[in-house]
């Protein structure tokens, strides 16, 4: 019999999915991974609890997260992903034939070999020689690692909690500016703003004192409980508010989301928002 | 003990907010009004088991179905509500001093009580003598009133089942416009995108078919799942597109989401959508 699957929040939400059955179920070194054949979205990739993609709703995150910084930039030709485990994101990036080489750090094997076991259509560009995979932590990477050599960062990360806090940790946020090449630009998911608003309002303050731009953007993920998730595009010499048509336009045609409006679109921010970071 | 209550949809999908407890529950002559002490969200409107508004996340639905509509109006005096009974659109309404007089026609009078006693924050204008509340069959009116009196129409209904369904026939969408003055606007609360794309899109073919301008827009609703929800503007001799930042700009101050980049970022049409309706 199917049964609801719930992610609960601070335990005063609930988010629930109808699972039809459990594909996948994982105790992996760093967390459980699971994926779950549910009613609505398809397959579903589960861990530790958190609804992570589906393969129904996966391009609201994944063209978010990728596109506008993507289309910022010019020309980008090195992209490092941090997470992304699930490939989606490296999809996204692989759409952009000026890439050259995108080097994917995902902490855990387990969660690229049960997304490429179970959600091929996410991560259906698993095989393009541009695509450099590594099992690793990102984190360390990025404190390693010498010399500016990125177009585009992209931090894929879970919630700031467990392994991924260090994710929002400004020692890693000036890591990554580091691995900048001139013109680059990193892009990050930031949180619920409406269940998470101190981290979202924290990561804004962290990441202003170290970008010349900083400029969160808001969208739906259905899976996401809460109404809209946000994003951050961080830059020193470049703007997503410039004009960027052409090259969002090229991307428009393969795109479930993002266009030309849309691009220009999510950077609106609301008051509230506005408010909490003036005062935060 | 708090136990959760869950808003179910399609047998697929769940969201549940944790209940404190029960304020109000009465089965009226049209449905089962109730009013929730929720954890997160603060006192919560639920009808015929449906997630309606809540203290904590009223503003992101209320502002959007009205002010977008109220601003591109040139002077809006005379207002339609129908439905509306929590009182929330008509607070943000009656912002505006242009206006001159807003009738709102609610079915059931058992709403408006309850939230009266329960949410009056959310409808805080109860007392403004520009605020004239009739207990009555909206539909029923628009049909037999004669002559174009209204600016701007709202329809703040609930979803197209039971009682509300009449709310999205054409018939109702004609008689709207015979009773709009030039210049005028109505909008509508139009669905979930996500959870009721066949809804969202009929309606738009519908609207089109009677409207010159005809505008979907787009923002989170954090008790509504699904991630976002949808209203349409309609019109036939103004356009939210064409600048209205001066009036946009004086309701920003009193405004928790709405602001003159919010105004035009809403419009976006992901791609899903845009071919969507072109396919519909």
């Amino acid at each position: 019999m199917a049964l609801y699957y719930d992610e609960v929040f601070e335990d005063s939400v609930r988010f629930g999915v109808k699972v039809e059955r459990t594909l996948h179920s994982e105790q992996s070194r760093f967390q459980k991974v699971e994926v779950l054949e549910t009613t609505r979205f398809g397959r579903m990739l589960v861990i530790d609890g958190l609804f992570m993609t589906s393969e129904k709703d996966e391009f609201f995150y994944h063209e978010l997260l990728v596109q506008p910084a993507m289309c910022t930039v010019a020309k980008p030709k090195d992209v490092l992903i941090i997470g992304g485990g699930d490939g989606g994101s490296a999809r996204e990036v692989l759409r952009h034939q000026d890439v050259e080489r995108c080097v994917l750090i995902e902490i855990d094997e387990a969660v690229v070999r049960a997304s490429k076991e179970w959600l091929p259509t996410i991560g259906s560009a698993w095989d393009d020689p541009r695509l450099d995979t590594r099992f690793d932590d990102g984190v360390a990477f990025v404190k390693e690692r010498e010399g500016a050599a990125f177009d585009v960062i992209l931090v894929d990360g879970s919630d700031p909690v467990g392994p991924a806090e260090v994710l929002f940790s400004e020692e890693f946020f000036r890591g990554c500016q580091r691995l900048l090449k001139p013109g680059g630009a990193l892009a990050l998911q930031s949180e619920s703003p409406v269940y998470f608003r101190d981290t979202f309002v924290e990561t804004q303050k962290k990441l202003g004192g170290i970008f010349q731009t900083v400029r969160p953007y808001f969208g739906p993920v259905p899976i996401y409980s809460g109404g809209v998730w946000s994003w951050t595009l961080c830059a020193d010499s470049v703007d997503p508010l410039t004009p960027v048509d052409a090259r969002v336009e090229a991307m428009t045609g393969g795109s479930q989301i993002y266009n030309a409006d849309i691009h220009r679109a999510v950077f609106a921010l609301p008051n509230y928002l506005r408010r909490a970071i003036a005062a935060g």
